[in-house]
């Protein structure tokens, strides 16, 4: 297996310090042909929802034999248990928290986890602060190395997995889902998908949004559809149903935020509000 | 051609999602060996202006056959065109709004825009929402493999561009500007060029700047001239009229944001104000 | 010696704006095999501690030859000299402003500094408001080619260090320190290390410490000790002494931020307060 191996990072440390690039050098000093890519570090702190979105997002794109780190880690230094997870064409790397539930929900057929106890591969002495560095930086680079996960620790079946918050049916043709995030340009990422409720997203749905202080009857299928300013429903590309507002931020717009509710009512079905 | 070439990002799409690491994993995936280098993912959200300016200051500096990717991009889904463009030295991807128009400027003697159309090189199925994903990071992958730009689609000549916003001149010796950014440091980088008003920059000009609440008659040649908090005008490393603070920050001390008016009365001149 | 180099960038150019990017370019443009990698380019702009903080947690972790530049210079353009520093296994290059003073601390037994002076290296026409761009990244670029560092000046003796802020000594048993920085969790690291009060992290310690409007009487050995909520007392990765919250952000919580005063009472002594 050639030493040229990707590893991505998906994680909470952020940029303003200099915990990334630290993990970066312990990757290096073991394997200095390791390819590192970023997915983000600017996960929401302690946030494990926001870092399983974000990973199960992205991997697939990524090359064959490639190796995921995420470590979005509030339990670090207790008793949770670092994993080695390999699917079918990826490999990944992460507390056993849930952050890879999604993932985990994509590649049931192929899925081989391991609880990590290889303590050789860690850097020593190691901290209980920074297990990033000291145990999933250093075990990405020999990973990428070419050691076999076997190596690293026993395979196991009680790992952590959580169920993506999934929206509610109200009444008949009424449900009500939540904001799983808001983006940079401010579009508001639900719960819902089209499986969801397969009436509202036919050409001639008729509907009610209520999000915020606002009520949306509108769905496009581009960003820039409708007038500037004007706030809409989209399926994004992360396959769930978006408030957008053509060249604005829809959050601000209609006054919503990460976690808000968001009621959905076909026209004709009894309203129960948001 | 190498496989090992250089793909740059210049987009809006921030560091907080998963999209720029996405699009990542797309270019890798068909060219593993490319090497991926981030000019700014923060441009401001949906401001062609904002990108057109950092590539322009940017691409000149990467080796001969680099391809910048430059995805500001508020008309995705919609009819705008994407475009491969080769200059002299270097490639480009970008949607067809103008965000290229300061390259076109400086590379007039050697320039070939291609509407790409050659959908089999595009991820399928493509969303109407990301194109940076689906088009223009599955493009930059097959191009750096060595594909010809002739296989991306035809030549076009009717391709959008915007000139820069110049300063007016509102009488002998004053002229009006504006902030066309603020960066990290709180510069304030102005659209007024030493040819705009040469005798502002001659050693003995006499001059007086009025920006914000602020009115500035000291030019300097180095942020550190000066005492710590005074504020002055610099000619800045992007060949502009600057408006900076030894040690603080310009923009919060005047008073001053992005798209400020800045009124510039040579000693001697009819004041017109700012 | 390999063109494969690893280049580090330790700088408070900020990712908004192109400046980061520019810089990577002259490098790959000198040698384009360079291997690149932030460790933080959001240092507190013109904050030189902060920038020796950041390097100086770093560095060792990186292989060896890596070339690290930090460029923190509120300086640049006045008579202060950059410089090229060479350690055991590592190099630097960084304005001679005390950015390295904490490398300087850790590596005095094997140290070779030298003023840059060979601006045949540097871009020509040099600015006078960009030299992370004009001179650090071009004398990065060669030196990552192979050039010895005899190629770019004389060796000096008389750069600038400073210490780093000590805690100070009340009373017997009570100390006052200082925030050093606050990270993206809002946790707070002090200037207190172990070797300054040993008593207070015997595991039967008895302390108040006061910090902002706070009063702290537990010390942990994980984040995620004690409920969530709760504040307390730990050493973290950097080695100091910090003020943290079970998954909440401490500096929030307590309402103190960089510079705040850290009070630390063994209990028996005489409290002065923070």
């Amino acid at each position: 297996m050639s030493q040229e191996r990707i590893i991505t990072f998906t994680t909470d440390f952020g940029l303003t310090e200099h915990y990334v690039g630290t993990m970066k050098g312990v990757i290096l000093n073991i394997n200095p042909a390791a390819h590192i890519v970023d997915i983000s570090n600017s996960v929401q702190s302690y946030d494990v929802l926001d870092g399983a979105l974000a990973i199960s997002q992205s991997y697939k794109y990524f090359p064959s034999a490639t190796i995921h780190l995420v470590i979005v880690d509030p339990g670090v230094g207790t008793s949770r248990r670092p994993l080695l997870v390999r699917t079918e064409r990826h490999y990944f790397l992460a507390p056993d928290n849930g952050v890879l539930s999604f993932v985990f929900e994509q590649e049931q057929e192929r899925l081989e986890v391991r609880h990590i106890t290889a303590d050789h591969y860690f850097l020593q002495p190691m901290s209980q602060t920074f297990h990033g560095r000291d145990l999933f930086a250093a075990v990405a680079g020999w990973l990428s190395k070419g050691i076999e996960g076997s190596a690293f620790g026993e395979q196991i079946n009680d790992f952590v997995r959580f169920a993506a918050p999934k929206p509610k049916v109200m009444a008949p043709g009424t449900i009500k889902g939540v904001v799983l995030k808001v983006d940079k340009f401010g579009n508001m990422i639900t719960n819902i998908r089209p499986q969801d409720l397969p009436e509202l997203f036919q050409p001639d749905a008729h509907f009610r949004i209520i999000i915020g202080k606002a009520e949306i009857t509108k769905m496009k299928t581009a960003y820039a559809q409708g007038t500037p300013g004007e706030t809409f429903a989209i399926v994004g590309s992360m396959g769930y149903l978006e408030i957008a507002t053509n060249r604005g931020m829809a959050a601000r717009m209609v006054g919503a935020d990460k976690g808000s509710d968001v009621g959905v009512v076909l026209e004709g079905a009894a309203s129960t509000g948001a």
